[in-house]
């Protein structure tokens, strides 16, 4: 029994919304180890944008469905599978595609239950921003309750997750934004330090946090706002790059790198995922995360839901610099 | 029983040849644990620039003698003395300001004898360069015999032990200099490969080692040249920084540090030598370059000697960009 439905596809890279088409897709056939899952919720984030224009550093084979993580709800199972079982909210397995109101995935590959309780559009961005937080946090350098973490970019998605984790794990955070008056954001989402970049960010952070030794930065930012994070920084201390929003390369003065010995290295989720972690180290991380979420321990601003018509609106608005909150779509919410 | 000899000063920082002067300065005390040496030659190297210049890592109090390397020969041991003993050739301990004609050390610091034959302006050589290029090679990264190593200022002192080291451990090396005609020097100092910086360096690095992956890239210039050096780089390599000749701070693009785990970290001899080092590792890397040295094995270029009353020449020389070698000082080859 196959069934019609929406789905958003591109077939060519390029501007985003020029490349996405809105289209009916043909549910494929649930086979015996398969579940089918009816897309609750999937977000926009920066990556796959970056997949849309063909600048990701993995590109997937086209046409292909955008979209690496969402939560849906089980609609039908193979005989085989004992895993899951209809009604059942998880976690879309990564690189399923997941704007799409339908996706047939291998049931062996869902990994990550959620309640049926909680707000889905939360438990929808469980996939990349919080285990990449994680990532940061706890992959990076070893930090000990007590100690500073500085980061850029502290407002976006994974800025506010690297907040709340933090504030989990007994860790303090400078945050570093662009724009002034966003304190009370930073306060909200537990953050002890707001700071605006500028080259003066080194004594205004020390002045800030009392001369207490950073030992880790995280960078989402890139141009010379790594260098800044680098005047911040311990001598021996480690800057994370993440991303680039700046669109410039990473700047680091060598007098840091050679007589203080600042690291830069980076951190990428896809990498861990596929290379650097066993199924029971992702288990394990999922579920921690899963729980926070649920209990509305992590959570991300959202500025906007569309429904996947408006796929075009939608990855325009999550193209936008000075967003306040993620860009989620509905699949399911209309049609 | 105390000269008077002559010696070079510091009193304040700023432009070398400025703040050099030329002066009579008694020669201290030979204390019963202490070792007299007449210097023979110490070299001008471009750290020693920058801390005339105010810019370096570690500045001495002033008024002071600058230079950290040299080699001479021991007049005068005190009576407790019996790892020297007149008439040795030894090399002066780091640290001991060395652009003078003669200076009163610990003898237990005298780490590093030469044999009575090969070239003093050689050996004169031996303390920073030679180990900044065996740690470049040996720290870093785990290299095997038939690896590659890209690295570029592949014309400067450290560019050359490189080249001659690696060939010693049986590497490979790609040797990126600024302007073209280099070919020759390269080959005369055993390097396998050189390229002209640019752009295109990857490329070009690629066609000329038939595709070999580069596991560590060296960086002395800083600036857009550490991105040429990413492009040639295998994934998961490291560039290690050691310079700024380019006075400009590395640059990397966030895609090869996050998607391609490009690493930058630094190497600083001075580090090794206070902290990270045994007397006992000291002493076998240095008596291992001493020996390589008085082989001829290792050997940098020197474009010209210098006696001490010279001394603002001297610098203002070794300040110059275009230099085809070292700049030498010979403090007792007059008056």
């Amino acid at each position: 029994m196959t069934a019609t439905k929406k789905a958003v596809q591109f077939s060519r890279t390029g501007n985003p919304a020029d490349v996405v088409e809105y289209i009916d897709m043909e549910t494929a056939p649930v086979g015996d180890d398969d579940a089918l899952i009816d897309v609750e919720a999937a977000a926009i984030n920066p990556s796959h944008l970056l997949t849309l224009s063909g600048s990701y550093g993995v590109q997937p084979e086209l046409p292909a469905v955008p979209g690496a993580e969402g939560i849906g709800i089980i609609g039908e199972v193979g005989k085989n599978v004992t895993n899951v079982k209809v009604g059942d909210r998880v976690m879309i397995p990564p690189y399923s595609g997941t704007w799409r109101q339908q996706v047939v995935v291998k049931a062996s590959d869902i990994a990550v239950m959620f309640p049926e309780e909680g707000d889905p559009v939360q438990m929808a961005m469980i996939m990349a921003n919080p285990p990449t937080a994680w990532l940061l946090l706890k992959s990076v350098v070893d930090l000990e309750p007590g100690d500073w973490v500085i980061q850029n970019a502290g407002n976006s998605a994974v800025g506010q997750y690297v907040m709340q984790l933090a504030g989990i794990y007994g860790l303090k955070t400078v945050n570093v934004v662009r724009r002034e008056g966003l304190e009370d954001f930073v306060t909200a989402a537990g953050g002890d330090v707001c700071a605006v970049d500028g080259p003066d960010l080194g004594e205004r952070v020390k002045a800030a946090t009392g001369g207490a030794p950073i030992k880790l930065a995280i960078d989402a930012v890139a141009g010379e706002a790594t260098q800044h994070l680098a005047d911040c920084l311990a001598d021996g201390g480690t800057i994370a790059n993440y991303g680039l929003l700046s669109k410039q390369p990473c700047q680091v003065w060598p007098d840091d790198i050679i007589f203080r010995e600042i690291t830069l290295t980076g951190v990428w989720l896809t990498l861990w995922l596929r290379k650097y972690s066993t199924p029971e180290e992702r288990h394990a991380v999922y579920s921690e995360l899963a729980g926070y979420i649920a209990e509305g321990r992590m959570h991300a601003a959202v500025e906007a839901t569309y429904p996947l018509s408006q796929i075009k609106e939608a990855v325009t608005h999550a193209a936008r610099g000075e967003r306040n909150g993620k860009v989620i779509l509905l699949p399911n919410s209309e049609g």
